[in-house]
């Protein structure tokens, strides 16, 4: 444990995680999450009672390079070395990149940030089990050009209603996309990677599962300003497995953050 | 179970797997292996006793792409269909990923071939957990230039004694080697890969841990000719971690093989 009675202190850890054991990130009554996980590891270690605030509330089984939690703290460890000692009370699929403090009022999900996630396809016509994880294996042939001629289409301001789970009660659906591609790498993966200042529920797995809907020639790459003015998730392609998506990473404004 | 009765054949699979959860290739008393597992499948789904002869036994925990294995079967079943059937029948760590008939005198271990294998390190101060099963997370810096100069050294016809594990009873330690790389890629991974006609026990993995016994600047580029010439295993580095070796593939000379 460490010394408690300093200063109350803001501090910023960016996570990374293999997401198959997890129910997600956000804590529930039934199931182990990363949130969890996190918040039982800094409150035995810290000696207080601490909830972290996460950027990115991932789903069950999707992966993160660098997702972003915050929590407050009164211990005198350096903030930069909390994740070393964090790291050495979780688990080894968890494992905190950095840690440093930030200002009292910085807030992950309220403040302006750029986000990064990438969807991960192999298109071949058997799976490879090493990559089985984090990499949605789909075997009909995808038309690459169409897949980045589609995601264009997704770049800028608009309203993503068509591309948010219908058990979302988010009010505002819109949102900006900074950068949209698809790129295939060698191994037969399909890389969809996109970048925006904030996305809706399940919105990426929609925008991955309609973009495999373009490659097989079943959604025209034209469609998607069609698909986005209709306002209607039926219209968009189905929501990818969630095994195939990974949170990349996460850009704030800030100096030091 | 497959129709029986028609004439022998000899059939290749071609078997990728993650290492991970068996006791290597090679069937044992205690343990399940990927060959133990191969001739259960084969033997249930076509109705006759199978044992398969691997190309490579990789030891525990080592990966693949491209193994290689034949059987004799005298069942029906179209050949280039065996795979996908077999797929069927095996755990979601194994999959086959193709079949075809063979020469009736074709042996994985005795015919001339080209084996390529990759050793997979990851550079950097703190892990990144889904990397971590198929690549050896080392956070001494490594000097990728002087471990590219060791590499070179290892190509040819040589003596590899010093880089055979003292368990081994091989008699011949004369091994070619066609072509040995380090590269960087990014995500701080360092893929040292090599092709040779043939390898002794662990030899990878000693090849492995003598580079990165140079890129930390343990062992002098220049002084692998000197610990070849030595025959000493105690001449090279340490064994590398089993997890983080790969087998690519196997080129065999015959022209349907």
């Amino acid at each position: 444990m460490a010394g408690i009675g300093g200063e109350a202190k803001r501090i910023k850890l960016v996570v990374a995680y293999e997401g198959t054991e997890y129910c997600g990130w956000q804590v529930q009554p039934n199931g182990i999450t990363i949130e969890g996980v996190l918040n039982n590891a800094l409150s035995k270690m810290l000696g207080e009672d601490i909830q972290v605030i996460g950027a990115s509330r991932t789903d069950a089984g999707v992966h993160s390079l660098g997702n972003v939690a915050v929590f407050d703290t009164r211990a005198k460890i350096p903030p930069e070395k909390i994740c070393y000692a964090l790291n050495q009370r979780l688990p080894e699929d968890i494992v905190v990149q950095s840690s440093c403090q930030v200002p009292d009022g910085f807030h992950p999900r309220r403040c302006y940030s750029e986000k990064t996630y990438e969807y991960r396809t192999l298109n071949r016509k058997i799976p490879i089990p090493t990559l089985r994880r984090n990499t949605y294996f789909y075997y009909r042939d995808l038309d690459l050009m169409k897949m980045q001629q589609a995601a264009g289409y997704f770049v800028g301001e608009h309203d993503f209603k068509s591309f948010c789970s219908v058990r979302s009660s988010a009010e505002g659906t819109v949102r900006t996309i900074l950068s949209c591609t698809v790129e295939k790498i060698s191994g037969d993966i399909i890389i969809f990677r996109v970048t925006g200042t904030g996305f809706l529920y399940n919105m990426v797995r929609i925008m991955a599962g309609t973009l495999i809907s373009v490659g097989i020639g079943e959604i025209a790459p034209e469609s998607i300003p069609e698909i986005l003015k209709k306002k209607d998730r039926s219209a968009a392609g189905p929501t990818a497995p969630a095994h195939g998506l990974t949170m990349i990473g996460i850009k704030y404004g800030g100096g030091n953050i």
